[in-house]
């Protein structure tokens, strides 16, 4: 029988509060042609494979599962058919949506469980399947995460909310094409030693700054793409994580916040405040400093919004972004790697798996298992999730 | 500047554990020509009133909306949608999703949350709007939170799934068509007398007897309706509850479970082992007995359910739910009152705003101000919140 709750109502004083990260999966993401099923139990095989001892998934005793949901497939109840499909029917689980930072609040909610001593070991998913639909369905899905009333019902796109940014980003600060192609090459040369990433292959400055516009200024490079896709961590607080590894990967931190669904009601287009504040609050308690934190992967939904990222998370000065990329600073080898899994861009972007996928990169990472693509001595990392165009994000700060 | 986590990694021991409910809210349900926008806004501004002293909205830190999202005005962040028409943009949020139980499980998560330290104020939302749909759209939502592979696309729907179930409760235990009209028409002499209801007169037997089919046996009036609607809670640590209120509602015990979404692959028609789980570890972290609870809202969205319901949480023995409700034992002034808002037969039943309704009666009831419809005495109180037909199951006990 699980255990639940130890008293009523206090918990314990001597229940330690960290948790940690012990296993972690993620399909290969791309066009699948796979059922959700499918998809969803490949990721949690390799996250349960990936505990490295004295593990079976009877020991998980909640889920969270993070999914815009989109196509329709199983709109209600989405948890109940995730965990069943991992063989986990029966504990509770629930389906936490908010958009493109879907799994990533689903990580959130799974480590307050853990620190409210709810359960000692967690599962958080995430699961897309986008390829199925029409383009003009995919069109509707991605706008009903955008403000309804004032902008999406006037033809407002996601494509023409970054364009837009991007824009007043250059009428700003000078920003040019070319900084948007810098943050497109660097991350499709990191995608290209990804295994698991939907674009393996390295793009030439020139192929992107020559590819055809979505909406002026951003390209097709600077978008990323249709994805199929599902991801899965398994959370365990302290004693259960020392039981499981040797090599746990510490939660330090959370940090989350919301700001206004229409663009138009916010007071700039180049700062996304809810970035700010999530990342704030997530390094505060973490007690690390942003110079603390040896990667990050940031929510690249668009080029620009890789530069909005390091101007929000305070990698750079406000507007330094584009110079910033173009430095070379972000690259895997550089003084501040950025989206070393190739980022949204070319790992692709399966709406609400992509959080907890970010998660993923950070436990491979950490522990040294992150192949070709690995930074040289990670103890430290950051994940910046944001949904919709920055109406909800979450940021998590992890360590060894 | 909103106060986060107190500490890394340890949450100071000190810190009590106790979560309540200070204030609750609800939209009248019904057809509502209103914005969902409007119907938030409506649910919110009671609860906020309702908290006796000391309080303004800039003190909920975090929030936690249940919605199946039915309609597709706004499929992806619901949640900042919501706390934006509140006048709470900026502080996190997400939706949660379990079907009908979304609003029970963004309940279980923010009181967690809170359990967790990471706010003392948050606020639980629900919010559904149906009657803007075509029926045709309307089966469609309501079909996506069963099984898709091998029930839904073969025609079967959520009246028929619960026919089944009917049929095999008269088949094993000889329950009657009047047994179900009990329900009924007891739900609807309750709804008649709450005010926000969206059924407020009575129905006779007679009346209840010769409704049509909808699928047999069950009858119109063995069906909840199409509504609209939206729900709104504020929860505190103890600390502030105290601050806010002198009347809290402490909440006890939160217990959940899920279950195989087709209900061919489940052992029984005629028990839903969700709830049963939910039920028992929900009274076990309360320290009250199944006899200590004055009065119960559970999810009756069809009449044989809340049948079932009556069996599984163990208000009678299994099978004998139909002469358990016939016998006058759940009417208002029975021993074991049930649904004395009207149920969701009665009240209306807006999909994700039912969880969080449910705990908005028996925060009316347990604070002695339910009127007319007011169970004598009530101290203790338990709701029963199911997804789909039995895939998930949230279950609270509360109490003064």
């Amino acid at each position: 029988m699980r255990k639940r709750f130890r008293t009523r109502p206090g918990i314990g004083p001597s229940l330690s509060r960290k948790v940690a990260l012990v296993g972690a999966g993620m399909s290969v993401f791309g066009t699948r042609p796979e059922t959700p099923r499918e998809l969803f139990s490949e990721a949690f095989r390799e996250a349960a494979a990936s505990v490295d001892r004295d593990f079976e998934p009877g020991q998980i005793e909640e889920a969270w599962i993070g999914s815009l949901a989109m196509g329709g497939y199983q709109l209600g109840n989405l948890g109940p058919f995730a965990t069943e499909s991992a063989g986990l029917a029966g504990i509770p689980v629930r389906r936490v949506e908010n958009a493109c930072a879907s799994s990533g609040f689903a990580l959130r909610d799974a480590y307050l469980a853990i620190r409210a001593g709810a359960c000692d070991v967690a599962l958080v998913g995430g699961l897309e399947k986008m390829n199925d639909l029409s383009k003009a369905h995919q069109r509707y899905w991605l706008g009903v995460s955008g403000d309804t009333e004032w902008e999406r019902m006037a033809g407002l796109t996601f494509p023409g909310t970054y364009a837009l940014m991007a824009q007043r980003h250059m009428h700003e600060y000078g920003t040019t094409e070319d900084h948007l192609a810098a943050v497109a090459e660097k991350n499709h040369a990191n995608g290209a030693l990804n295994p698991k990433a939907q674009f393996q292959k390295p793009v030439a400055r020139e192929k992107i700054r020559s590819s055809a516009y979505v909406c002026a200024p951003l390209r097709l490079f600077d978008c990323c793409s249709t994805t199929d896709g599902a991801s899965a961590l398994i959370l365990a607080n302290e004693e259960h994580a020392r039981r499981l590894t040797d090599d746990p990967v510490w939660i330090l931190g959370s940090g989350a916040a919301s700001d206004r669904l229409a663009v138009y009601e916010r007071p700039s287009l180049t700062t996304l405040t809810a970035s700010k504040t999530a990342a704030r609050d997530a390094l505060q308690q973490s007690g690390l400093s942003l110079e603390g934190i040896d990667l990050a992967e940031v929510h690249d939904c668009f080029t620009i919004a890789e530069i909005l990222a390091l101007e929000d998370l305070g990698f750079c000065a406000k507007g330094q972004g584009g110079p910033f990329s173009e430095s070379g600073a972000t690259r895997r080898d550089g003084k501040r790697p950025v989206n070393p899994s190739g980022g949204l861009k070319a790992k692709g972007h399966p709406l609400g798996a992509t959080g907890a996928a970010q998660a993923y990169e950070v436990f491979k990472q950490l522990r040294g298992q992150a192949g070709d693509r690995q930074v040289a001595g990670a103890q430290s990392a950051l994940t910046h999730n944001v949904g919709g165009s920055g109406a909800s994000c979450v940021v998590h700060v992890f360590g060894r």
